[in-house]
């Protein structure tokens, strides 16, 4: 690993594109001095923002181009026209060839799915990436994933998204041998998804040294924190992602409401304001901002894409440690490894049928 | 419709049985004066409760049994274990025989579906059955469905929902064209469930009088309240209600927690008390208790197993009001009037496709 973490940045990507990206990596800068930063996109735009920057300035370089990918592009339009000219597909580029540890872009997921995956391909034993992110729990937080890049998917794609969340939890929370749960409904025995009752009996039979597989976890479960890594497909995930999000903007809302109702509790909430700010920090959405696309060879983060500076920011920092702990790699021992995790699914799938 | 509603309650149910469930009763019947109950149970258990609430058990007749179905038992098991003797098979078997208008059972979700569509069989034009429940929403309330029922399903089964959700928001809303939206992602073109564009397309060409087809709804839209009526089908709806549920427990939790650091945030608590109330009122997951068994000839109301009797009187509620305003019927008539909506399923789908 080199001695300077070097993230790519999609200038164009989001609903503000440099206005947001800009003062977003100034922030995270301050936060991860050993950063360098390659700025992807119009030099118009990024200059004048860079210029309010001088620290930020002095370890960029911007890649100029004006093509951008819009967020209403499909992923097929995207490619055929943001190929080797957008600003998300060079700043994917950047990581392919070496000049960049990690890319981070707010532009729309399907597009970068679609750019990553044909750009830097699938790691050797993984067929479909995915997208992983941190979540908030009681306890702490865990990794969820498959966010969304993958709809269905079989028991062996299960069992990959397990490896790999476990590895993303064995860089970020620095745990030997995290617990995983697979997602499921409670009620056992109703017809459907033997893909996952099956990559239960798979995860059970290998036995990983890696991870400790703990069996189906519930849609509450999650927030509970139950597991350090929730298994899901791509589907599902995405709807208990963006139901759980929903469910907090909507309390938070409610409550702001409520309490702008009377003076008496307009004086309450000042008294309970430190209460009300760590809820806060703890919930926003913006500090989980940052979801990892797991299962290329090469690192990428997608940022949400109507988000400001502050929660791009987060999204950096999650591009950042992930680079900085090297997380391809360990994902790379962990699925290759003589004896690893994935070369003995085989032997476990028939091992359980 | 008879003059009163005639409700039967599993008394055995839930993880407290007659000890929920009977003072449960005593609360509804409060709310609700026109109702008396059949509380189908162990008597020696049932009977001290009832003699608690002498206004109760002057609306209520006890048929007794001390055969109850365990929150482990399997639907198969229970089946074969509980059939024509538990408290949950009598109950439904109440409604069958039409000595009562409604079920209500807090007992485990699998038995209850696997016997209520054993005993009352499904409606004409309806394969398979569904569970519904009342959301609350930034912009008032929703009803969201399948919650967990049946797994997967073509797109007919989700054209059958949106027809039977639609029923059950004019039912209790009183709208005359209830909105509904399709769960879904938001990136469109990744492979995979093609059977929810196809009910998509089959909605909007059917136009039906009774609901106002508007596109897909992302997880965050439900709690956003974008429609009257969430579709999807059984694994991710259930996902979707407990994420949700599991964000609302931990947020009300958090906050708890950080009031209770410092007297100047319990002090800022006191004053902000009725603000706090009105959150608790709106996302408490008690108040929304009561999930609706739709698709069968019957109706049949699942409550949360572990609730205290103050929630077991929303599920009570909720039987009430489907009772009430004939559920039942209004879904049998959208369902099979001359050109209905799910006659018309087979050549809305040729025309799209």
């Amino acid at each position: 690993m080199p001695s300077k973490v070097r993230i790519a940045l999609d200038a164009m990507g989001g609903d503000d594109g440099a206005a947001v990206v800009i003062p977003g990596a100034a922030i995270s800068l301050a936060r991860h001095r050993d950063t360098e930063f390659l700025l992807v996109g119009d030099r118009a735009r990024i200059e004048p923002e860079l210029d309010r920057h001088p620290e930020l300035k002095s370890v960029s370089r911007i890649v100029h181009t004006d093509v951008a990918v819009s967020g209403s592009d499909k992923p097929s339009q995207a490619l055929r026209r943001g190929r080797k000219t957008s600003s998300m597909w060079l700043a994917i580029d950047a990581v392919k060839k070496g000049e960049a540890d990690v890319a981070v872009s707010a532009g729309n997921t399907g597009a970068l799915m679609a750019m990553a995956r044909f750009h830097l391909r699938t790691l050797r034993g993984i067929d479909r990436p995915a997208i992983s992110a941190i979540w908030p729990t009681q306890r702490g937080q865990s990794v969820v994933l498959d966010l969304g890049a993958t709809i269905g998917g079989d028991a062996r794609h299960l069992v990959a998204l397990a490896v790999m969340g476990a590895a993303m939890v064995s860089v970020v929370f620095d745990k030997k041998r995290p617990t995983v749960g697979l997602l499921n409904i409670g009620t056992e025995e109703i017809k459907g998804h033997e893909e996952i009752r099956e990559a239960g009996e798979i995860l059970r039979a290998m036995n990983l040294p890696e991870l400790e597989y703990i069996g189906f976890v519930e849609g509450d479960g999650i927030g509970k924190g139950v597991a350090d890594v929730i298994v899901t497909e791509g589907y599902s995930g995405n709807i208990a992602l963006k139901a759980a999000e929903g469910t907090a903007r909507q309390m938070a809302e409610l409550l702001r409401n409520e309490i702008q109702r009377s003076w008496l509790s307009k004086l309450g909430y000042l008294f309970a304001r430190n209460a009300f700010q760590a809820l806060r920090d703890k919930m926003d959405p913006n500090k989980s901002n940052g979801g990892v696309l797991l299962g290329l060879n090469g690192l990428v983060v997608k940022s949400h894409g109507g988000i400001n500076a502050e929660g791009f920011a987060y999204a950096i920092d999650v591009g950042y440690e992930m680079a900085h702990y090297d997380l391809l790699n360990k994902i790379n021992q962990m699925l290759n490894r003589e004896g690893g995790a994935l070369n003995s699914v085989q032997t476990a799938q028939e091992a359980v049928s």
